[in-house]
């Protein structure tokens, strides 16, 4: 155990219950956390959490990760657990719920009072992936005709409900939203002042619809703490805040990086055996697949390769080259449309930079491989081919490594998954016709 | 020109000056910039940005990006420069001067006052990519002998200087930090309570030289809107603030989606073909220097292929799933060593996995491998050689997709830019020699 782990342990268990309140105030659930999470740490977690007041399990469970959060529940007296589910975020609440099965789900929801369970229910039906889905509902409003004075005075009334209210809203008396106003701008201005002169009236708000790839962008774009969520008539359903963005960017990336890689998103290292054969299979067999199509094009030139047996050395370089262009330039128009860097104003001038830069590098990489297959085989007509063959797979890898990505984007399909196999297959196939038909074309000023 | 934009050219055009101001505290600088950098727009920028009060000139440089910033700042007129830059965040402009050259550089630096001199010099003098280069060095110090009253009080007095203080310190008069204390749990507190007993004396900080990945870690576990950089004694150097983690998050994963796919880690579709080749050739002379190594894997074996030319179809099967599968799994270790989730505790759990995966998915491919080329070949020893070549490969995949990077990390250096190019060539020489290799030595049992 680490000193800090070690630290809280004893803290935890040896505080007598009376003091443990005080100083759990100080204590980060995320800590506390680490060290019930840590499995080779052993001690009994019931006993440990039973000590635990009913706020601080709260918090734990808020903190808990989505996955995790169900576990972390059932480790918790029973008794506990209405009053927690009562007190945990709305979308924290909602996570939990939708990572359950339909049984735990029906037990949990009829257990909570008729507004909550609405409420849960409501949230359940929003796209996990949007705003909706990520949004949580505790937010608080102002009214308009209020001084910061008064403001202030309220906000210590329900101190207990203010939680991660970066953001106030202002509305008036029928609940229409006016503006909005940062704890900052009210902790600096006079307490006579009112709300409505120191609010921004001009309110950056995301669609309950939109994508959370696009919340990103929009959050990256305006650094803002807090952005509340409306409806399509602008009513604030609720707010998304910034440690939620950071968690949708950590999985956005991860899922990118993975998906490129040929790997299912949601794998992770601590996968089993069996979901890591499910994540990856599919995507090997579509790849043997594909494999065995190139292959074909080779079975085809069977005399080719008998008459020049040097060929078969070479073949694997230019649609193993090709295959490596192909996926530069795929790689970084799949990550200029997730980051949005890539719109109609930019993609002509884009797409004139990918092509002169493979001409270079295909005019170069030609130049070498030619030279050197020259060396190795003693034949300058093969040479010459191999550096022809070289270049165009190139042309075809930066066409293929541009537009599939762009089309499947515009056809609504995650770029991220589908690109490198159709890239691949066709710098493969284009890399083995160009150097065998080439070779068979020119076949007796080889031999 | 779309309506948001319009809406806001005629706003600063048409409004009278002394009426802007007050327009302007409710217009992010985000909004005004999405303006001045729509090339397809033309007006004269010089004009615009003169309308503009300085305090408003000042958030838009610092809202730029960092290589822009220079740009936007010589659009501005030079009498309003040195206001300007006094009044920038202490990182924005240490990131603007740290992208400059030398000779604008100490232009700059020589026209600051003293103070601020030193202050700059001391930010460029951190590693950019550590909490030292991210940090901003305003911040604001309370004492602990404060109420709440009097620390709201003097919020207000200090009004102009309170940017992103999401979070307040707490000093003893030695101005020794003995906690923290948010914005939420300053306004949620009675005006009488005393700042040392409401603060959180358990600070949460980061050192000045950790790397800014492990900084973001910091962040998504702690959920902080704000945390303090410190020196070694503790001392606190300055705050990193949620929205730097969100930059940084992305600059991150943009550079390790990038290197897998062989870019490097800063080209965008904007970049120059004259950058994109310099980005990209190397990547692509190495691979092709490893092709040829495993190139002369095959050319070792031109007697076998001239005797059964079926297996130079077969080669790039074996080579190809081979690399797909240690793709997958270098994909995962790479991401899982940057997000923290691979140590020293699951590494050998997480090698089972893989190997047990590779091992299941190995012999479905085998399976299959080999029965298609029995068909395609009619040859039943070729088809067995075929399977048996196809699993032996799926392991060497997962050794090098697995150990590749974790030695590299180990070795400090990031396998997100080196453990493709490796695992690749270790694919590729072992298929070759594998399915060439077992035909030559069964080649009576074939022919």
């Amino acid at each position: 155990m680490d000193d800090k782990k070690l630290n809280l342990y004893t803290q935890i268990f040896e505080t007598p219950l009376y003091e443990l309140e005080e100083i759990l105030e100080f204590i980060h659930p995320a800590d506390v956390l680490d060290l019930i999470n840590d499995e080779s740490i052993e001690f009994d977690r019931t006993v440990f959490l039973n000590r635990l007041p009913d706020w601080f399990l709260t918090e734990l469970m808020n903190e808990e990760e989505e996955e995790d959060k169900v576990e972390l529940l059932n480790q918790i007296a029973q008794s506990k657990h209405k009053t927690i589910i009562e007190e945990m975020a709305s979308d924290e609440l909602a996570d939990m719920i939708g990572a359950m099965d339909l049984d735990q789900r029906h037990e949990i929801i009829a257990n909570l009072d008729d507004e909550d369970q609405q409420e849960i229910t409501k949230l359940l039906g929003y796209d996990p992936s949007t705003a909706g889905g990520i949004m949580q509902t505790e937010f608080i409003n102002i009214y308009d005709n209020k001084t910061v004075g008064k403001v202030l005075k309220y906000l210590r009334e329900i101190k207990d409900d203010v939680e991660n209210a970066y953001t106030l809203f202002v509305v008036d008396r029928e609940n229409h939203v006016k503006g909005s106003l940062t704890l900052e701008a009210l902790v600096t201005s006079e307490l006579d002042e009112h709300v409505m002169d120191i609010m921004n009236p001009n309110i950056i708000s995301v669609n309950y619809k939109m994508d959370q790839e696009e919340i990103v962008l929009e959050f990256e774009k305006y650094n803002l703490a807090l952005m509340p969520v409306v409806d399509d008539d602008n009513k604030i359903l609720g707010v998304i805040t910034f440690d939620d963005v950071i968690e949708v960017m950590k999985e956005e990336a991860t899922e990118d990086i993975l998906q490129l890689g040929g790997v299912h998103a949601e794998e992770t290292v601590d996968s089993s055996v069996t979901d890591t054969i499910k994540s990856r299979l599919p995507w090997l067999v579509v790849n043997l697949f594909t494999a065995f199509i190139a292959s074909s094009v080779i079975t085809f030139f069977s005399d080719t390769i008998s008459q020049v047996v040097a060929v078969a050395a070479i073949m694997p370089i230019i649609s193993g080259i090709g295959g490596n262009t192909g996926t530069q330039t795929l790689t970084l128009i799949t990550r200029s449309i997730a980051l949005g860097e890539l719109d109609d104003k930019n993609l002509w001038s884009s797409w004139l930079k990918e092509l002169g830069a493979a001409i270079f590098n295909g005019i170069v990489l030609a130049s070498l491989t030619g030279v050197l297959s020259y060396f190795i085989n003693q034949n300058f007509t093969l040479g010459i081919l191999v550096g022809i063959a070289m270049i165009l797979n190139t042309l075809v890898a930066v066409v293929a490594g541009f537009f599939i990505p762009y089309f499947l984007n515009k056809l609504k399909i995650d770029p991220a998954i589908s690109s490198g196999v159709f890239v691949t297959a066709c710098t493969d196939i284009s890399g083995f016709l160009l150097i065998l038909g080439l070779t068979s074309l020119f076949i007796e000023r080889i031999i």
